[in-house]
Parts: structure tokens; sequence; C-alpha cells
């Protein structure tokens, strides 16, 4: 029989230990800060039908979705992102939830895209979210979410940028800009960062008289601290950001992680309040995070309007900013002791030292198979495990038990019956 | 805009934060064990080619792949279990990895199936292997592995029905049965213990002569304890079986719970060794968990002939058995201290409340909007929060806080700068 080749599709990955090994380290620390805040986790299907999903994302991205149809014939298709699927549930299950309603979900998508660097067919999105309260508390909390998230994993130099699109919107009524162009502005004012302010201010002297596009950029390209931004600004509706920092102070997030910015917009139809994008100054690796505040969670599928804010976080690009910064070099894998296999004979020394770790709460193995202490030693380091406990015949004879460790080289053997209590003092363990 | 109905596909389910948290505590107990072993987790892609996926299920199985062509018109499919993609990992990876191999996944299938009671289209399959070995010692640490999974999850009265292919094939040699006809044979005797022995012998007697048969049915249907039967088989190939069991009492499994049963056979073509089966005697749901020793896992993909062992745990049908057993009750949601919002004035006090306690590491949330205690309450029992943290205008100007019990109703009023001490000091958290 002719053989298939083990390949699997551009744009898909399989995770082998250790790289899975880190993304569960990466996805436990985030779910330890969700829960610290009272968040929740749902899952939704992975297979959703067609109709649920299409309309939400505009045309473009529909032709990204994998849409094929089922056995039975019907108009199915792979979960594109979790904000549809969220708002289903909520639509759907609203009287069973609390509302507010808060809830976490990390879970695979599929965008049927051309994969590239950092682009991926299949990926891990990671979203947080409040629905069903106006109030910037919430707002607030969520700012102290994302502060606190990447305290936990260690990215200590974060950026968090926000704007009031309250705000923006203030400043375009203001500057007499008309509702049908803003879009086209927004877009304009976004590659800001990108391409620089000369090259923005030619394409909006397409759209805007020139005084308009001074006075904009003007606004738009403030410096100074949050609240001389904010005072240079007094003359536009700033309560709804000023009351946001306000909060913020009161949950702790660092004021020198938030950022106000001016023209931050995340494009114009969802957003309604409070956005946010995080940044890591020492990984530039873009946008780790980003969101904010919508005013119609449930329109697709119900009447009831239901607000909120939330934001996701970019999993796999965390997990890039992370290596970048060697700060998951130490991610172990489950095994901390390996028992050596002589033979059949020292066998039953061997399991009695498995399951004295075991019972301990340690995680330990046993090699399978009696063969030379050399191979048995080299599996231990290809698994990365750092202790190798040796059973062999002098030992048995002697009542005593050797321990390796692997990292440095060092070995001790101590009485048989002491094996977990040496674990239990060594805090290399 | 006419709205779009919220509904999920049959065999589909939306798992909301009390269901998700029952589901999360069960798989973290269970992978909890699969460490303490020493086993690795590894994820693979959903979608996969279909070549990849077909062939290997068998004619009636492969109409059950969720399989489509993508946007390049390449031909793909939804992973339909988790042992071809093991299979194509290891085929296709096997220098990065330590051999034997010992891996688990936890991971969503989807199967094309009509949807029943019990039956879902997408589903989670659980899977524990060791690849790369063919000694007995592995086979042994699986029954030890379920063993312990059994008993992380409180199902104390598991039952592990065992058997050997290899005496099962000695027992049909010797007793002149023809390769031919030994699926047939074994697919009656799979029906032994569901429509009882006098339906599966009238089926056998048109395959064998009537000597056979009551000769195949006398070594079947043995009783006695695992010695005794394997005494009464003393004439056949007992010796992997005796060795195996030998090798569960150096691993402590209990000896009550490996029940050997000479008929059990699941399926012809895949086993070659030791198989198993487990039930719980006090959730009569069927089978919890199965599987056993193959010969060839990768020959799909590779030359390489790689033995291994390993067993699928049903997670749903263990969540089932779990809930008709009582053991799911106390799940607890993230949060276990609401604090008040009262005013904007108290704001202040509450959130200094939230930090400490979530510094403390306990996980808190604060009501996000300033309404009556009353409806405050009702969100806190909704979401089954143990506590309530009063902090009210009484309480600011006294410098105290009061702690509510929700579950006793009763409440104490102690001072602000205790809230982190009375928690850690109590009990009931």
């Amino acid at each position: 029989m002719s053989k298939i080749e083990p390949k699997i599709l551009k744009g898909t990955r399989d995770f082998l230990p250790t790289e899975m090994a880190k993304r569960r380290t990466v996805e436990n620390k985030i779910i330890k800060v969700f829960r610290r805040f009272g968040y929740d986790e749902i899952d939704t299907p992975a297979i959703e039908y067609a109709e649920t999903l299409l309309g939400k994302y505009g045309d473009e991205s529909s032709k990204l979705l994998y849409r094929f149809p089922d056995n039975g014939g019907r108009d199915i298709a792979l979960r594109y992102d979790q904000t549809v699927p969220f708002a289903r549930v909520v639509a759907g299950s609203y009287n069973e939830l609390p509302m507010p309603f808060k809830r976490y979900q990390i879970s695979k998508v599929w965008r049927a895209d051309k994969p590239a660097k950092g682009r991926f067919r299949e990926f891990t999105q990671c979203d947080v979210d409040i629905v069903g309260t106006d109030n910037l508390t919430a707002d607030a909390e969520i700012a102290a979410v994302i502060s606190a998230v990447f305290q936990e994993l260690g990215i200590t130099n974060i950026k968090i940028k926000i704007n009031s699109r309250k705000l923006m919107n203030n400043i375009f009524d203001k500057l007499n800009i008309a509702e049908s162009i803003r879009s086209a502005v927004i877009r304009e004012l976004d590659k800001l960062e990108k391409i620089g302010k000369e090259l923005v201010e030619a394409e909006l002297l397409k759209l805007l008289p020139a005084s308009t596009v001074a006075n904009l950029l003007n606004l738009m390209l403030l410096t100074g601290t949050n609240d001389e931004k904010l005072k240079k600004l007094q003359d536009y509706d700033t309560a709804e950001l000023s009351e946001f920092l306000e909060l913020t102070r009161q949950f702790d997030v660092p004021n020198e992680q938030l950022i106000f910015e001016p023209s931050l917009a995340r494009g114009l139809d969802y957003y309604t309040g409070i956005i946010f994008e995080a940044f890591s100054a020492s990984a530039p690796l873009g946008s780790l995070c980003g969101g904010g505040r919508y005013a119609d969670l449930c329109g697709l599928f119900s009447d009831k309007r239901l607000s909120g804010v939330g934001v996701a976080f970019g999993f796999d690009r965390i997990i890039l900013a992370l290596e970048a910064l060697g700060l998951l070099q130490n991610t172990r894998l489950a095994t901390t002791a390996l028992i050596t296999y002589f033979s059949p004979a020292s066998l039953p020394a061997s399991l009695s030292a498995l399951t004295t770790l075991q019972t301990a709460g340690f995680n330990a193995e046993i090699y399978f198979e009696p063969v030379k202490l050399e191979k048995q030693f080299k599996f231990a380091n290809k698994k990365q495990i750092p202790f190798v406990i040796i059973c062999g015949e002098d030992e048995i004879k002697n009542g005593t038990i050797t321990v390796k460790n692997m990292t440095s080289g060092k070995q001790k053997t101590i009485p048989q019956n002491q094996l977990a209590l040496y674990f239990q003092g060594n805090t290399a363990v």
C-alpha cells in the first residue's frame, strides 16, 4: 500500500509538547487573571449555520469563511471569530445568564486566508467581554484586566492606547466633517503612525478644506501627558475620557500605562465609546490586544439592545512577544523524574520509587525497557526531565536509591525510604 | 432588518458558564493524572487534507466525515478522531520526538452523524497513548492511568475489563476457527452481555460446528477470579495476560478493579495485545474508557513499524456519569466575592476592597451599577457567588466593611483593613 505524506494544510499547525506546554502556560496565566476579575468561560460550536456567521463581517471577510454544505444539505461554516457566536449565545440564552454578563472564551477560529508569517488559517482567539451595562466602571475594569494580564505574563513595559469615540465624534462635529466622509477620514488617521503626518495630510486634503485638515491634525497629534492633552481639548467633549481615567486610577491601573491617543480609531462601524489597543514597548510586534465599547451586541439576533465592552488578546502574537522577550525559556514539560529500568528483577523497586513519588505529588515516569543507562539518560534529556532516579542492583542491595540532577550532572545516593522527602525538600524540583 | 434566529446545529452544543466550569474541572483532573504519569500534551489542526483522514476508518465511517473543498479547491475535512492525526504527527516528526513517546490530546472531533441522546456531531475526545515500545510495562501503566483517572474523579466503583488478543487468537487457533470467519465470530461474541448466551449461540451455530460453539462459549463465559479463569485456560497462551496482571500489581492498581473477560474483543482489525474497557458499577452508562495495544500506529504514513498502547476516555459520558453520581454539584464559578456599588461617592471604597481581595489571591468583582442592594444580591445568587461585600455609607464612615455569606444568610461587619485576613482565615471561602 502506498504511503500518504504526513503533511498538513498551510496556515495550520501541529503543536508538539514543548510548544504546547508554552501555549498552556500562557493560556493558564491569562485565564487566572480573567477569573480573578470574575469572568466565567463559555464555549460555542466550531460549526454553525452559515446564516449566523454571514453578513456580520462584510463582503471581504465573508469570502474568508470556511463554508460548505453538510451531508443533510445544510449551509454551514466554521467559526470565524468569537464575537458573533457570543452575540448568538447572549440573544438565545438571555434569561439564563446573569446580567451584566462577564465571559471569556479562548478557542480556535478559521479563516480561508492566504497564509503568511504570523497569519494562520487556524488560530486561537482570546476574548473577554462585559455585556449588559453602559456604566464606565466596566470600561475601566477592562483596562485593569489588560494591565493585569500583561503583568501576569511578565510583559512589564506595556502601553495601553486609549481614546473616546464620543470625543472623536464631537471633534468631527465641531470641525464640520460630514458623516459621509468620516469613515474615509478615519482610514487615513489610522495610518498616521505607519506613514507619517505628511502623507496622511496629503490624502486628507483630498477630502477636506486645508484649514480643517490643519485643525484636525493639530488635535490628533497633541503631545504631552494625558492630562495635558485633555486640557488642550477642553473645548470638546472629554467628559467620558476624564471619568474613565479617574475610574482606572481607582482600579489601580498604573497611570503611565494608559496613553490617550486622540487619533486612535479602530474602524468606524462597531465601537461607540472608549477604545483600547495595547502594545509592548520592549517587543515591537504591533498590537497585542484591542477592543472597546460597543452599543449593540445582539442586533443581528434580537431586538434587545445590549451594550458591552471587551477586548481580544492576540494569543499567537503574545506567544511571539514572550519568546522575543525570553520569557518562555523555562517552560517545563510534565515529568520531574525518570526512574530507570535495569532488569525485570529490579523492576519492582523501580515501580515502588515511581508510586512513592507520584503519591507525594510529583510527576514521574519509568523507562519502559531494560536498556543501557546511557539510552535512558538520553531519553530524559530529550524530554527535558530534570532528575533521573537510578535504581540498580547495588542500590537495591543497600536499600538506597540514586538521584541524578540532569542539569548539574551531580548525583546523590540516599536511603530508599527518603526519596519523597528528598524531593519535597529540594527547591530545584 | 429581519433578525436571524439564534439557533445552532443539532448535535452541537453551547456550554454556558456552569456547564463549562464542570467540564473544565473534569478536564483538569484528568490532565493532572496524565501529567503525574509523565504524559505531555499535543494539539493538531481541526482541518486536515481529506486524504489524511480517509481510508483509515472504513467506508461507513468515511461517510461521517465533514469533508469539503476549501477556497483553493483542496479536498479537506474536519478531524474525525485523534488517532489518525497522532499517527501523522508521529510519522512526520519522528526524529523530534522522544521515544517511547507519551502524549495526551483532549480536543473536539466532528462526525456527520444522526444526532441522538448522547450522540453528538461535535464532541470532545480524550486520548492517552504510549508509542514506540512493545514492553508490557507500558500496557500495565495504561491500566494504572485508567485507575488513577477514575480515582481522581471520585468514581470509585470502577471495573476495568481486560483481555489479551494473543490469548483470543490462540483459542481460535486451537478450536480451528478459520481466520476468514473470526471477524464475524467476534461480532457475535461482542453481543454476549447485551443479548445473552442463547441468542449468540444461535448465531454462532450458523458459523461453526456445534461442538466448537459449545467449547468456545464455555471458554468465553468462564467465571471466578482472574486467577481462577487463567487456571482454567492453562492449555492456552495466557503468558501475556499473566505478566500484564503481575505488572499491574507492581503499579499498585487495585486488584479488584481488573476483570479478565475472555470474550472482550473491541473489534478485530486494530488491536493486537492487551485490550481495556472501563465501566462504573455505580453509574451504568456503558463503557467510560476503552483501548488497547496496537501493532502499527503509523502504517498509513510511514514504513516505520511503531507499536503502542493507549485508551480513549469518553469525556461526555464521564460528565454524565459524574452528574448521575452527584459528583459535580459543588463546581464553583470564578467569583468568590461580589463587592456592592452604592454610589459614585462610595465607589473608591468598593474598588479598594476589590483590589485588596484580588491582591490577596481571591477572585472578586464589583457590581457595575449603583442600583438597589436587592438587585445586586440577586446577581450574586444567579452567578453562585458565595460572599457579598457590602461597602455602604455607614461602613465607610466607621472604617468597616460587611461580609454577607450568601449560603447561610449571615453577615458580619469587620474593620475594613481586615478584609483580606478575614477571607484568608475563612475556610468556607
